[in-house]
């Protein structure tokens, strides 16, 4: 490794936290693959050590004195006039990013990094448990447990922000609760109403067919293989719940799941993390854009999910893809036989208790929910005892559903379990996003839905991979919608989007 | 974590260790699982990364000075009788092994150990491009490197001992090349002529047969429930070279292949693996001997191949095994109509090119092949270009076979591509372990055949749980066979088991 600038020998450090921190994912990436459950308290111990490491590295005086050491560099620099306007941008982001994250990991205690992490993997474990015999008393101590060292945390952290917002940071950087009800106000108002219409004709979630798993797996193969996945830098595998995640800078993985009596769960969730994956693999890597550097990240969940969204919902689920798919879905033994018939099962409209599974309506209310109660755990002093009476009666209020048990009703989701709070909101602002993106897309080079009809669907990775990808950390996710679609963030284009496609499944129902 | 007594002060620190150490394996593990091509590179990155921080681990200051006080402490106890003559022994053989550790690990230059970390993956990713265009000169170059590498390495160890001698010490401890050859010798005479006689009336390897992926993967899921596997704490995968690996005190992973034409392949790699797995799972847990500490390993590879080869020869290929499984067999499709045609299946007695799928008989002469090879290139200047011709002059002198292809031949093992030398006899010496506890087995208990023919294999699993994993580093391969058997470690068992088996075949012709 040659060079001796400020710069490089900064880079070379967050080339080294980079490989740390991916060999954390890659424990978590088996964790959730192939680790037998025996395995858990061990592996706890292991992502507890590589956690303090990690911490140690970005909170040390050395790696302070290199990000001050790099930035007096880049002021020199200015000040000779020896960077081009891009260059003194994008590298004033890239410290100002790495500047912020240092403050943050310098505040926190390293034996309360320690503890976080092993409450997470302790968490993660008891949640199993208590989800399979739905048994809430069981995880309610390891979720008290991690609400308390997640306030302890927005405690040390002390921004101007309260525990909940402080918490979101990372997931939404920049965001503020205030800006993110207001985003939520019309959804929060025009969801249930149209809940209510659409339950005048409930289209019903479960079909009456099934696929096995080798057909399904054959349909996502095809999939990925007409979406263009390269197989040696993509590697495909099963977990409970489907995920994706970058191990290396050429080492993309996603997981799906086949879900008995769900045919088409597995296909769609299938779409839905390759979307992720690309937006991943097409994020920047020239020079100090790359892999260990914050502009060669993703810049939000929100947007992350926008860009799952966009291929799971905008082109799996549309009408076209259905007209072009039907034929193999029958093939495999599907039991459509008509585009219709296939699109109309790709599009259930009916409120259920499962967020995963829910439809494009339903969503985010199983997300207003979280959110509420999130804020009432963190911040309103809700017991945690509470929680499942709480979920289930605002789930009776929004949705009109009551959970069967706790395992399909707040035991559901892992976040909580591996202490994720501030995380569910990023789903639905990617339904936001998503809908404005495509919106501008579909102005610059027609719809979504008309390329997908012609059966290439390869301009529209082409204007995401310029417009969306490429400008990983270089702005935030209401920069990002601002400077392609030209206005603020708002919910204006998923409603637009919502309304017309559940009048256009009226049509056809 | 309590206890403030020089002994808990360095079970934490091998604790610590430990959890870095299997970090590694994970790694390692998933790279022959679940990596795509692309992420070799920085694959190999993470894995230099962790051995730098594993030998600054092992050979630091802090880490002798803990040794040293333990060392201390243990004289200090026993001039105080404070310590059983049990503790006595069990501490002072711990502290020994972690004596000799320690000073290799304090010999090697940490650049020489991170060098080699990046060459063996490298070379790893470098061998599997090379063998799937069978093109070794693309391969030699990072073999030269390799080479040249552990030479130094050896050097630089600075042991009485020769380069080879040195290199065997971690898979084989205490083992000296004349001893080694001492063993060897009467097989050298021995298993040519027997292959001569059989060569007469030739066992085909190559069945007229095969099964499908799902029928083998049944076949081995049956196996291995009648075996007791605990899916708690163990997992299987798939991998282009079945292994067995220990990722945690509770986490044992163990990998097959199905290969085409090959039917019986991955149920015998299952068989085989398992053994390993077995073992791991056996070694003692006490205190003390736990996972971190030296007492709580594997003692040498030869014992861990014993092992192995023992659940897969002197279980799955035995004549009462096929008796009570050759239905099995036959109602996921195979075309076996009796016990001897299963029996006979499992057992081919024919030469070939292939180590890894080669017979009780000829196995013993790809070792011996590898052996001499890689003295000639580590201690008699072999140049790497010539080992193609002199890998083929070899074999059509020993097996009278010669490779189609340098992947057929000298390239078809992966040990030389992560700079593994020194690890191929530990194979043959497993047979012999085998062999010899197999015969003290039967002399307490009854052959394994007899238990297997009445259907309960788990008096032959609890006498080993008993005699032979429990040992784990307290002796070494030699002197655990003199205390099982009572007499020293020789060939004898082998060829007595060897020709009795070659006459049963022939019977049963």
């Amino acid at each position: 490794m040659s060079g001796s600038t400020a710069w490089d020998r900064l880079g070379r450090h967050l080339h080294e936290t980079q490989l740390l921190g991916s060999i954390q994912s890659t424990l978590y990436w088996d964790q959730n693959t192939r680790m037998p459950s025996g395995g858990a308290a061990w592996r706890g111990e292991q992502l507890t050590l590589l956690a303090r490491q990690l911490h140690q590295r970005q909170s040390s005086a050395v790696y302070a004195a290199l990000v001050a050491e790099a930035r007096a560099d880049w002021q020199s620099q200015i000040d000779a006039g020896d960077l081009s306007e891009v260059e003194r941008q994008e590298r004033g982001r890239n410290l100002e990013l790495l500047e912020l994250d240092l403050r943050r990991q310098q505040r926190q205690d390293p034996d309360l990094v320690a503890a976080l992490a092993t409450a997470k993997a302790k968490g993660y474990d008891c949640w199993q448990q208590a989800r399979s015999s739905s048994d809430f008393p069981l995880f309610a101590p390891a979720l008290e447990h991690l609400i308390s060292l997640r306030q302890e945390q927005a405690r040390q952290l002390d921004e101007d922000r309260g525990c909940w917002e402080t918490l979101a940071q990372p997931f939404e950087p920049d965001l503020r609760l205030s800006r993110l009800l207001e985003l939520f106000a019309p959804l929060r108002r025009r969801l249930p109403e149209l809940l209510q219409q659409v339950q005048k004709a409930p289209r019903p979630r479960s079909l009456d067919w099934d696929l096995s798993e080798q057909q399904q797996q054959r349909l996502c193969s095809q999939l990925l293989e007409e979406w263009g996945r390269d197989p040696a830098i993509t590697s495909v595998a099963e977990s409970p719940h489907p995920f994706s995640i970058t191990l290396g800078p050429r080492d993309f993985r996603l997981t799906t799941r086949v879900v008995s009596g769900q045919p088409l769960s597995c296909f769609l969730a299938t779409a839905h993390e390759w979307g992720h994956s690309l937006y991943e693999q097409g994020l920047p890597t020239a020079s100090h854009q790359w892999f260990a550097w914050p502009l060669g990240q993703a810049t939000s969940m929100a947007v992350h999910e926008s860009q799952s969204l966009f291929w799971e919902n905008r082109v799996a689920r549309s009408e076209p893809f259905a007209q072009r798919w039907w034929q193999r879905f029958q093939a495999e033994g599907a039991a459509v036989d008509s585009p219709a018939s296939l699109w109309r099962a790709m599009n259930p409209i009916a409120p259920g208790t499962n967020r995963v599974e829910s439809d494009e309506l339903s969503y985010g209310l199983h997300i207003m929910i979280r959110t509420d109660l999130e804020l009432a755990l963190l911040e309103e002093g809700l017991p945690v005892r509470d929680l499942p009476a709480e979920w289930n009666r605002r789930y009776q209020e929004l949705l009109g559903v009551t959970p069967l048990d706790d395992a399909e009703g707040c035991l559901q989701d892992v976040h909580w379990s591996e202490g994720l709070f501030g995380y569910f909101p990023s789903y639905l602002l990617g339904h936001l996003v998503s809908a404005q993106l495509s919106e501008a897309m579909a102005t610059a080079i027609g719809s979504p839905e008309e390329h997908v009809a012609r059966g290439d669907v390869s301009p529209l990775l082409a204007w995401l991979r310029e417009h969306v990808h490429p400008v990983g950390r270089a702005l935030n996710a209401e920069g990002l919608v601002q400077q392609v679609s030209g206005r603020p963030l708002s919910s204006d284009a998923f409603l637009a989007y919502l309304e017309s496609k559940l009048e256009c499944l009226a049509a056809a129902a």
